[in-house]
Parts: C-alpha cells; structure tokens; sequence
C-alpha cells in the first residue's frame, strides 16, 4: 500500500492497521468504552450495518465496509491508519484488549490474528483432536500455530525453508514439520489431515495439499497470490474436499479472538520498533527478516523525540 | 470406460451403474429384502465397512470402495455392471425403490440423482427460500434442477446453449435461465445467489460463477474436467467463498434420495431403448442429444429376441 504496489493507494497515506492504545475521549453518545480503557482497532471502521452479513456480525464482509486506511469515509474524507499517535474511530468498530495482555503483543491479532482464528472456526477446524497443518510460517502463520494448538488441534507445519524446523517445533510448539518441496515426506502425510490454513501469498500448487487432506477436509486460503491459481478437481471429487477463503473476521468475533488469546495465552513474537526504524524494517520485511511481526511504538518514539 | 478413455477399463468390460430391477433371488443370510422386491444398484457395490467413511454412511468415499464395474471384488473377480439380464450383489449395497416411482425413471436416480442430491444436502443448499444455479442442462443437470426445486429452492439454469431457455424454464420448472457467455446477463445477477451445482465437465472459468455468489456462497463441482482449472483466490477471500466437490454418496442417503424422489415426484426424464439401440445411442450421447439419459430395457430386449 505504501508503494501503491496494488495500484488503489491514496496519498497521503498514513498505514496501519493492527493498532492499540488507549481511550483519551468519548463522544457525547459513546457507551462502550471510558477513558483510560485499553483498546484496538483492525482493518476495519465502518461498514453498512443492514446488509445481511453487517447484520451477522460479519461487518469485514459487507460490501460496503471502509479500511482503516486509504479508504473513503462516511463524511467523505479519507481514513488515515494507526501510525500516527491519535486516532477517532466509531465505538462499535474498536476491542477491547483484556488486560492480562500487553498491548504491543495484542497489536498483531487485530489482523494477522484474527485472520487466522475466524477460518479455524468457521470451517470447523476448532475442535480438540482434529489434525491442522498450517502452510507458511510468517506473520499469519506463526499466530495459526498458537491458535490451533490453543484449541486443542495436532499442528503441522509446512514451509519452503527446512531451517525453520527447530523454530515450528520448539519455539511455536508445533507437532510436526514438512518441507513443501519435499515429496517423501508429503507422501508420508497424504490423507491425514482435517484442515488446512493456507497463509501464502506467492503463487503455489494446490495438489500437493489437497493430497494430505483426508476425505471431507478443508484447505483454507487466507494470503492472496496475485494469478489464479491452478485447481485440480478429481481431488475435490473423489474426497468431497473444498478450497475456501477467508478474510479477518467480524467485530464480534474479533473480541471473542482477543478474549480467547488472553485467556489461553497465544502471544504473536513481536519486534518493538522506534517510528525512526520504520523503512529500515519495511526492507527486512521483503527478505522475511522478522519474528515474526514489527510492531511501532509510537507513544515512546514521541516521548522520546520530545524530550 | 466403454472405450478405455481413462486407461483404467479391464476387458471383458459389462458397463452400467444405474440398475434397477426385481429381486429374483436371496441368500440364506440376506435380510433386507425378499423375492419380488423392487431394487437398485448405483456406483459401488463394496467397501471396507471399517474406516471413517464407511462408519459415517459415506461408502462412496471409502478408500476401498468397489465400483460396480471394471473394478475388482472381495473374491478378486471383476465386477460387471448392468448391461445384463441378472445381477448379485450384497445386499448392504441394494437400495428399495418405492411402489410408486417406475424402475426405468428411477434408474437415472441411481447415479445422476444422487450425485446432485448429495451436495445440495451437504454443503447446506437446502433450505427453502435459498438461490441455486445448476449449470449444465445434461443429464445430472436437469435431475439437479428437479431436485432443487423439490427442496424449495429459486433455481436458476446457466448452459451455453440459448435454446434451452424454454426447455429450462416450462419443461424442468427453472425459475429463470442465464447463457454462460452473456456477461450482461451474468452482471445483473451478480452477488445474488447461495450455491452453484456445477455439472460441466469441459474446461470453464470459475471466475464469472464465484462472481455470481453471495458472500458466504458455495460453488460445488460435481463434473470432471480432466486438467486443473483456474481458481481466482481474491473472490474466495472477499465473500468467504468456497469450492468444494462431490462424488455421489453413500447407500443410507442414496435410499433417502430415492425416496425423495418418490414423494416429491422428482422423476428423470429419460428414453428407453433396446439393448440393440446402444450403439447408436452412444453416438447420440456423444452430440448430446437425448433429453436427458437413456435407459435400456434390457428385460423387454431379452423377451423380445427370445419369442
């Protein structure tokens, strides 16, 4: 978005959009939250509120929804992101972060988090006993792995890069690990699996996890590669699988997402970052080069300058 | 199969997975019908009995089904299918067809009506009220619709063909007809329907169907297109959408299609011939043109050549 890469930026743009902080005013008619209160904020700040998916609480899916950066408002004027040191947002689009959880850990479960939490639900890969593989171990994929083990699933996880096998089992908690392009070892693994969070972007082939889903299981896209990607449909037949989608999730569910990682203690690796360092960490984010998420400490960076 | 397109047919091969018939015979340990009964035999006629599949009524996905022609059976014979005045088959894969349904337009439900029936049970397609498209008016499509209708559903038909509106509309009872070409058409129904039964098996962009999806919507494909398809990820992500497949189904919801059928009068359209017309009828399924199976009454054919 910064680069206008997807060719929909609006400048000036002001990014962000897994923010946290806390509550410094309310309007007249505000009832959900005080001042003082520990909040956040997704990729979304407004939307309809009578379709049929804003009125099941789905408000991320409503035609009509507005980022929270470089979109147009009710009034208007454009949204402006978290990285900036205040923020006006509607009540009904802000969480509130329990507070058993520090906010800068809490920062990257407003999106990575909840991208990863809502398909684990909505497509039944919730259940204690069920076998998850999470392909990609990034941002998303690190957050998937914390979560479906916070629900009681087996994890694997699947990754291009056999040097992140020590980091999947021993630091994430994974149960197993296989490298994608590794034939043998997928061979091994095919038709075991309930469910799959697919959090790659590139482009990739689909075969190979369609083949490790057992009969009736779920591969579930969360990243966006850019083409279409090639869909084998014998596979689908013959085990009544399905490729579905997913996308953030819906106010209601994003608290329920924040409450359930409090409760259960899935705390995204984060890097603390001054705002000064944003473009050098904007170049190790291209070479992948974050465990697993920057988070910019605005207030600090402030003070700090400031004084 | 006939012709061993797939590579996979074993000579002598006798085609045939819609059966139907009166029970001439029973075994000392056979308990679910009687000499006289009127039944049926669809695409398996075995399986392991013991792995989830199987344990879940689902023997159509058991790994160790045994279609009920070309494939090999317990005793390691090749089982043969209906193109022929007798059959054995274990029971547990017999189904009751119901005094009022006629055996030659059962027939088709055995295999078409099941594999259409199927889905639109499992991934939720009905309910009265919903939206479903069927497209491709062939011999599963035209079942499809019926089916659809039958459940309550507004149904729409998609074909290339512009000619089958009128078929379409006053012969199945389709709600209303769009041709798969016509982008306009298209467009106007765009985010307007819940599910898609799609029974076309040549190569087709998915692109303009997902298109037509509400959020939340599902695509099912039942026909086998033999190389990948192009599977466009944003539309999967933007509405939560998904693709899935299905592949018949198993004995206990193959009994309760049949009686469906039965007492929603969802009857296949169908022209019986002679068995010495099956040839010919080959070459006119190759054009498409039979509205919409063929059934041979093999029976008559034997009485017929033998007076």
């Amino acid at each position: 978005m910064a680069k206008n890469e997807w060719g929909m930026s609006v400048y000036p743009l002001v990014p962000g959009h897994e923010i946290v902080g806390e509550v410094t005013e309310v309007g007249s008619k505000a009832q959900k939250f005080d001042v003082g209160d520990r909040v956040g904020v997704g990729c979304v700040v407004g939307s309809c509120h009578s379709c049929d998916s804003c009125k099941n609480n789905l408000e991320n899916y409503c035609p009509k929804s507005i980022l929270t950066y470089g979109a147009e408002y009710h009034d208007g004027s454009i949204t402006y992101g978290g990285y900036s040191d205040t923020m006006v947002a509607d009540e009904h689009f802000v969480v509130r972060i329990p507070d058993n959880l520090p906010l800068d850990v809490a920062a990257p479960l407003l999106c990575a988090g909840i991208t990863v939490y809502s398909p684990l639900r909505y497509y039944g890969l919730d259940k204690p006993g069920l076998h998850v593989v999470v392909v990609g171990l990034g941002g998303l994929g690190h957050v998937a792995v914390k979560f479906a083990k916070a629900m009681g699933a087996k994890v694997t996880v699947i990754s291009t890069s056999p040097s992140k096998k020590k980091e999947a089992l021993e630091n994430l908690g994974a149960d197993s690990f296989l490298v994608s392009r590794d034939k043998d070892q997928l061979q091994g693994a095919s038709g075991t699996l309930d469910g799959i969070i697919d959090t790659v972007s590139a482009q990739h082939p689909l075969f190979p996890l369609l083949g490790l889903l057992k009969s009736h299981g779920k591969l579930v896209l969360v990243g966006a590669p850019e083409k279409p990607l090639e869909l084998p449909v014998f596979p689908l037949l013959q085990g009544r699988k399905v490729v579905g989608g997913s996308m953030t999730g819906g106010l209601k569910e994003t608290q329920e997402m924040i409450d359930f990682a409090a409760k259960h203690n899935v705390k995204p690796d984060i890097e603390v970052i001054a705002m000064e360092y944003v473009n050098t960490a904007m170049e190790r984010l291209l070479k992948a080069d974050v465990k697993y998420r920057f988070v910019i400490d605005i207030g600090n960076t402030l003070k700090a300058t400031t004084s």
